[in-house]
């Protein structure tokens, strides 16, 4: 078990009129990632709604606030039980025996149109056999053909931008993943978190953005934009892309300020709890 | 608007070979109870595993807790947004026409049963037309023939028992009202949360159980324990009977303190928010 | 694979004023139970409408029946993919890691009063190990201290009335083994569904209830009254116990005759789906 | 009340290797939605698997075909209990009091791209006050601008093609029509269905792509390609765009016929069901 204790705090000014936000900054709850405190405040004390998606387990949280600054602070203990596997065990499945469920992350998305990518994965991908390693081709493709560069992209950056401009940021690798994978009929999908151990260059822990691609009947972090350590990674939120899980979704005026994130992690009273570290095992935490 | 503040304090002394506790405690998230602010501490900190069930919206809390002393703090600042309607105006709803999610409440449950009880109740209220008024008929028949008297019944006793008896606490008074109204076709349900303004003899506040039954496309609060202000109830968690809703569900060796709960109503910074008093209006808080 | 044709006849006389009918008769649709053709047919036809619980599966069909008769016919063509295990394999699972959806089929309901069996089961089967041969010892248990006899129990009949008076049906061995495994804190749960290959003391095909324990992050069946053969059952429905999956709820007057049921095993147009037959594996569907 | 008698009949030649199907399009179970009688078969009869959403309540259902031939028979009785509501009491609902669930339907999806659209419809709707009006002027505004084409626009085409190359066919209008929308800030999906009653120019029935709008807490009909009648709309899915609820989503090489697809009103045994018209009515069924 990884024990992380994590804070966020986000701080806006919201013009004349007020503004609507819906924010997805809470850890999930999920079987393998287990809330153990946690504490939400938010200032001024408007009326905040909270909801958990069913399908998802994405949190989201809504609130109206009145001109002025608002500040919002969320922090958590979080305790994660890694599911780890042997690369070499881990198989695509068929369509014909993926869960229900699992079929709409065959589908293309807003970011990730991978309706028009079959014929490129078919002469990138094709020839090679299905499994874990395929996967990580792609992946090590997207990496060799994309340049992390910060301010490169914006809110409307689509897998088929990114393949076009060849640079983006962490949202924009995962996008451009996914949207190969699906392509090559592997249901994968987009999560937000926190990441760790971050390259100091990149400076201190921000929100993240991965892939998990559904394997050998569970979902498997890759994380193409790569420079931090999945087993240190708290997750938010899950969707088809970032259309679906947007950290904060801003209705009227508002000047954002950078959000102040901090994570640590916990080595427990005894040491008893493992520190987050590379890991030469498939990682899923769902 | 009634915004309340509530801080819930549970204590256990675990014993050999430790426990493993569910429990049900914290505030609902429904879209007319907001969960504006929130903190969840326990001590000693295990792993704590939290979960919202899909369709009740009930908030499930998991634990193992070695053998020792173990403290569990919930606060939360909730807003309510009652719903309230006049009581003539609120009829029962045909079976035909009732939600399909709201038929299992038609049932007999653990301790509510139903289906014992059809020729009583139509020897009692069959001639009655069905409303509203008919719902305050079966409470107030309740009321009038139970009496309120702490330590009078245990975890096994159920409506028919507190038929018998005539005696009993809030859920003994909630299970048999439940009882009387599926009987007569009316989709009720068991709630469990904190009370407020209760009877001073009864002393501080404590959690609470209650009855909701569905009418005219809601779900009504009926009291029939009847000393405390619904305006001022926090919802908890719904079900069949108190089989669904425990407040907390042992596994293992524990001696229990004494709940310490405290309930206020916050009149907000320029006194704009309504406090908990008596209501002439049926109240709707689902 | 087990591919099974079913078709249940059912036939009613509704009397004055018309009646309402809520009805669990559809075959489930569940990962490793696949309906592959299937037909609803009412007469008089009326407005009918159907539904899906979310959690359960359960498929519920409702309609309002004018006065004269009733007659609703289902077919269908189902395809069993059971899961089988070695009973040996087959592990309890500590109460700590139960997921969550699980849990509320470790508390007590209407027919299934676990809570007041705890001293009994300590006594009868605490001092095993847990684990598979457990389970089986509480169904031998109930196998060789209840009788099987049409017509000894009515709806009422719950498992504490079985333990006294040691004779009824298969509902009533169901009841009466769910409670025991619960109060062993084993999660367990009704379902109903139809029979295949009774004796042929018992006549033709009929509905069936039996048990679903669960086991090694799995529910297997356990069939208590014991003269079918699970292999060919086909699952209707699954709830806490018989008050969550009744066949047919009727409001209102009416004269109910006999079903009629058949089901007979396809052996596919090249004898290459498998017959229903006694098997030493421990069976899952779901 | 409309009743509606439908057949859908899908034909395939399904090449060397086999191919996978995942279809929608059996009619959906809502209250408002009731499917009286239906019937399912394929031949050649292999394993089907079906399954609901239980967000939407779309129906799917999942195959593998063997080389040669595949037929898909669908036929059902379907009872419609339109909602109709007079358009001036229609109101658009502000974002902090949109239901969690609708939130999704706000965010920009595959073929709807509303996140770049903000300031063209600033221009073109920003100054019409919120309303059933202002929707009616998005869907005028698409009608004015688009032109009706058979075979223009292929399964990439998305609203932003569509707004470029000004000619479509029934999924392009809705697709441009809910990216105008939630560029507005109004919830809108996409619905597939079969129509009725269309320009006999168009041929037989067909199936059909419409908007779903939510407005004072119902989501109301747009038909923006508008040559059928609304009221005889059998509803089959919807989701976020066509990405969500494709008829037929294959994966293997299949040469696919022609659907053959009939719908017809039922006047009942005395007349007593409405025939569907033209109506000046806001119609809603979810």
């Amino acid at each position: 078990m990884v024990r992380l204790n994590v804070r966020i705090a986000l701080a806006y000014q919201v013009q004349a009129l007020g503004a609507d936000f819906i924010f997805n900054i809470q850890a999930a709850y999920t079987p393998l990632q287990k809330v153990s405190a946690e504490q939400l405040v938010i200032s001024p004390m408007g009326t905040c709604e909270q909801g958990i998606d069913e399908a998802t387990h994405n949190r989201t949280l809504r609130l109206h606030a009145p001109t002025g600054p608002l500040a919002l602070t969320y922090s958590a203990t979080v305790d994660l039980h890694h599911h780890l596997a042997l690369t070499t065990d881990l198989q695509e499945i068929p369509v014909a025996q993926l869960p229900m469920s699992v079929l709409p992350y065959l589908y293309p998305s807003r970011y990730c149109q991978s309706d028009v990518l079959g014929s490129m994965v078919m002469g990138l991908f094709g020839s090679q056999p299905p499994g874990y390693a395929r996967v990580v081709a792609v992946q090590t493709w997207v990496q060799s053909h994309v340049t992390f560069k910060s301010n490169t992209s914006n809110s409307a950056t689509s897998a088929l931008d990114t393949l076009r401009d060849r640079v983006g940021v962490c949202r924009d690798f995962a996008h451009l993943m996914i949207a190969l994978c699906r392509a090559l009929n592997m249901p994968a999908r987009f999560s937000t978190g926190t990441d760790f151990g971050a390259d100091p260059v990149l400076g201190p822990p921000d929100f993240h953005a991965y892939v998990e691609v559904y394997l050998s009947n569970r979902w498997y972090i890759f994380d193409p934009s790569g420079t931090a350590i999945p087993l240190g990674f708290i997750r938010i939120g899950t969707g088809r892309d970032a259309a679906d899980v947007s950290i904060a979704t801003i209705f009227g005026g508002v000047q954002s300020e950078q959000p102040v994130i901090s994570v640590s992690a916990d080595p427990g009273p005894h040491g008893q709890y493992m520190l987050p570290a590379a890991s030469v095992y498939a990682i899923s935490t769902a």
